[in-house]
């Protein structure tokens, strides 16, 4: 098939602020793009071909989209599988496929699948309900404090929390649910592997993460981590081996925990581009985007080596402030060497909404790290 | 004024491929944006918030567009100068000015600016029509061979042409223009300047271009340019002489020819991003398209050194194939190291038409080269 004519499309499940990273590189390769995203302020609605405005957990609405493109790809991770599944029977090409994402939509499945392929992840227990935790604390079967993660539908630090007493369990919402073991770590890394359907594979540096104590959301990407080398081959290692046991195609960016002991545990996974290869935009020879596109339609992998040394800073909304966003001081942060701010566009800030994300390169990671927070505590994300 | 807001409007002139990956760039910066373009199958128009159809050299277009923007700038120089004055006297900020404009628009305008400003060039004889070439060179006034150049709409190429004997002048289009002592030079050198409100200044490295010996058009831009230091000093200082001559704000590209003693001279001049930059998507730290925001917005400007060494391949449509276009081998080049191709989505291909081009990145600039040419030698832009 020839990829660079308006005979094949391609279609987007999700119009976010990751699609439209995403467009931007289809562009490059004058890729025909569809969208379906249920809000008519969707980011992507400009940056693509067609638009369609429609709910993502619709069978029949993406059905009907998927039907209509030669390549379907996601940019979130809730949209009807079932839709997906009967359009790979029709022929289409859906990548990640409805098996990967059936698995990952759900974290208790998640769970189940490492286990099940001998993939090292933190001990956990699974509930159907929240009022079975208690019992179970009850019982002796589940030790406090321990980390609990809502089955479906978190995303960006939501539906996850430490649970340090009985009484912290009257502010979980109910449902499908898993209680994991605390595990003290080093550091978080993450591993993005790409993979086309010829087999070949590539994988981006170990990144490091570092986290906001409170928000639960990433405030650092530093690439590369900091670490020894033995530590990022076995992080490279158990990521290769997470993509090998779903056998994924695109990109599969894999959090995971570097414990004290140096073993490395898988934390969760995300079957698309992710916010912690945004810095390769900058930082890399092939953008994370590019490489997805470069996966999903099956042509070369591009080197995932990089340039230079790169930081990403979130912009999450200042506490204290909501309403009408102003970037306070994004003059003077672009004044500094190496500095590129991605303004996402959302009109309305609000405490820790993630608003965009600043990128950091320099050829010596100390100082790229050194500029990052000065970045970060000069721009302020507020209302005015 | 606060550009990261939707109260703020960028006007572009001109929607083709330029524009486009201008578009690219506000998005990252969610900057509102308008272009007008006579073509409903402009490749900008899928990339701006909105699109005008409507002639760029028409007076009331031109000015009824430019009256809904705040800032104002172009992709091409061909567009009505006169409303661009309109527009400057109620306020609307137009960059590159309609003063810059007026002279570059036109070769001979051009060429008597740099001889006021003493700026080296090369020497030229300007006539209002072609029928005065021949008495020129009857009366001893103009020697043979020379370079004769249309004062107006030549681009890629048209309206350049090497005289070298009374008959070559039937291929002459009637009208104004110069004829050029032909300078022989061991090189063709650019650099970018880039420059603010505020005055602030910043140089890209100088580039090398080899052209294609028979179409006239670059073949290869090459970043750093192969020269000595004290060259590429002499080629940046005469950049920045010919940005300050004309006080311009935005990007200036400055072509230049290396005399066989080492002498600079400038040949011509475009206010905008240009090819001889396409490399700093990939190669710089900051790309031309970035700078050329930052600069028009009055941002600060960002850093132009180059991370690693960049090599420019124009894709033009192989000789002898008209029509549908097909990209042979892109599949290859992509599988190359450090190698990314910009479609530019045109339908059709002829011999010589710019279809796209192909950055290659190395940290070493001699294997760069060396892939880059094998690129040229392996796609092909052809009609199937």
């Amino acid at each position: 098939m020839n990829y660079f004519s308006s005979q094949f499309k391609l279609g987007i499940l999700g119009g976010g602020q990751l699609g439209k990273m995403l467009l931007s590189e289809t562009r490059k390769f004058d890729i025909y793009t569809c969208v379906l995203d249920p809000s008519d302020e969707a980011p992507s609605k400009i940056a693509c071909n067609e638009f369609t405005k429609g709910d993502l957990m619709d069978y029949d609405t993406v059905f009907n989209f998927g039907k209509n493109v030669d390549v379907l790809t996601i940019e979130i991770e809730n949209v009807n599988v079932n839709a997906l599944e009967a359009l790979e029977k029709l022929g289409t090409k859906v990548f990640p496929s409805s098996q990967t994402l059936r698995i990952i939509q759900n974290k208790a499945t998640q769970k189940l699948f490492y286990v099940d392929h001998k993939i090292p992840t933190a001990d956990f227990v699974r509930f159907a309900y929240v009022s079975e935790i208690e019992d179970a604390i009850d019982n002796g079967g589940l030790q406090l404090p321990f980390v609990w993660k809502a089955a479906q539908f978190g995303y960006d630090g939501n539906g996850v929390k430490v649970v340090r007493s009985k009484a912290d369990l009257k502010e979980l919402q109910d449902g499908e649910c898993i209680a994991e073991t605390m595990i003290p770590f080093k550091n978080e890394l993450a591993v993005i592997v790409s993979r086309n359907s010829n087999g070949e594979v590539k994988t981006y540096p170990v990144v490091e993460m570092e986290f906001h104590p409170e928000a639960n959301q990433v405030e650092y990407v530093i690439c590369p981590a900091r670490i020894s080398f033995k530590v990022a081959k076995k992080a490279q290692e158990t990521a290769l081996k997470v993509s090998e046991a779903f056998n994924h195609i695109g990109l599969l960016a894999v959090e995971m925990f570097q414990t004290e002991n140096d073993d490395i545990l898988v934390n969760e996974v995300a079957p698309r581009p992710h916010n912690s290869g945004h810095h390769t935009i900058e930082s890399g020879y092939t953008s994370q985007f590019e490489q997805h596109l470069r996966a999903i339609l099956n042509l070369p992998l591009g080197k995932t080596d990089h340039k230079v040394a790169g930081v990403m800073v979130n912009l999450v909304g200042a506490e204290g402030y909501s309403g009408d966003v102003h970037y306070e001081h994004i003059d003077k942060i672009m004044a500094m060497e190496g500095v590129t701010p991605h303004i996402y566009g959302k009109k309305q800030t609000r405490p820790f909404r993630k608003m965009g994300h600043v990128t950091i390169v320099n050829e010596d990671l100390n100082t790229a790290r050194k500029i990052a927070e000065d970045v970060k505590n000069l721009i302020r994300v507020i209302s005015l």
